[in-house]
């Protein structure tokens, strides 16, 4: 079992993390990235607690319950949304604008996870209101330690404004 | 060594991270959080790169070269800041305002660590611009992971606005 990869400390908080049903909002539009993305939560034990989709109004949409998610289950919010930059329909930086924008999700954590090495990008992400921004490591087992990283520490280091 | 503790990815990231001469600003006022957190980014190979100040006056000084510091060495500003929000002379909170409020620093990645677990000290956190923000943990050695956790995150996954 994958259960092995944890110590005792990070099961201990994966097991307090589990009781609030926290969730991830993966927004990926690269089947790659994603499934890379997908085996390497599910070595941290995350991967049940992943929703994924693949563009920004599908972001949007999820968040707010509208259209295609106006009747979802789960809870309200994710305790991070993992957002791509380059997106299609709306991209990252339109979305994390309209979520501060709102009152629902202005202090919802959203972590930047991008190929981009661009920095006008990681600037316009931190001005736009990103909590964090993550380069992805082009070797494969690199993204793959960066992924499990980010999703252990938004979802069981970091406490979200609300639970 | 200490090195041990490491897996080989966790040493790559962190040969990357100290080229980049990354610092964490420590803003702590309890000498045995201070100690303990520094073992605990000591066993994570971050000692060396930890600067500690002890009341949220000094941190601000810190961070602008400004009173004690007017002369310091070392980067302009820390890949992260770890702030306490109860602390002598100016509060975590207030030093985030003024962080936010400045253009050096308006945009500089800080973390909470606090043994509060009031909601209103975690929302009005998130409100005055905190990235993060991490309940000290009670148990001395939950305590160590999340601060080793807060550590290598903030210094070698995350990418701050500015190196």
């Amino acid at each position: 079992m994958t259960e092995k990869t944890l110590t005792n400390n990070e099961e201990e908080l994966w097991n307090a993390m589990r009781m609030f049903n926290k969730t991830i909002l993966l927004v990926e539009d690269n089947p790659q990235d994603e499934m890379l993305a997908l085996r390497a939560l599910g070595k941290v034990n995350l991967a049940n607690d992943v929703i994924v989709v693949r563009d920004g109004q599908q972001a949007i949409d999820y968040l707010f319950r509208e259209g295609e998610f106006a009747d979802r289950e789960g809870p309200d919010l994710p305790a991070v949304v993992l957002l791509d930059l380059g997106l299609p329909r709306l991209g990252g930086l339109e979305v994390l604008e309209r979520l501060r924008a709102d009152p629902r999700t202005e202090l919802l954590p959203v972590a930047i996870l991008t190929s981009s090495d661009e920095e006008q990008d990681r600037l316009q992400s931190y001005r736009n209101g990103a909590n964090s921004f993550v380069r992805k490591p082009l070797d494969f087992a690199e993204f793959a330690e960066a992924v499990s990283q980010v999703g252990v520490y938004w979802m069981a280091v970091n406490d979200p404004p609300v639970f």
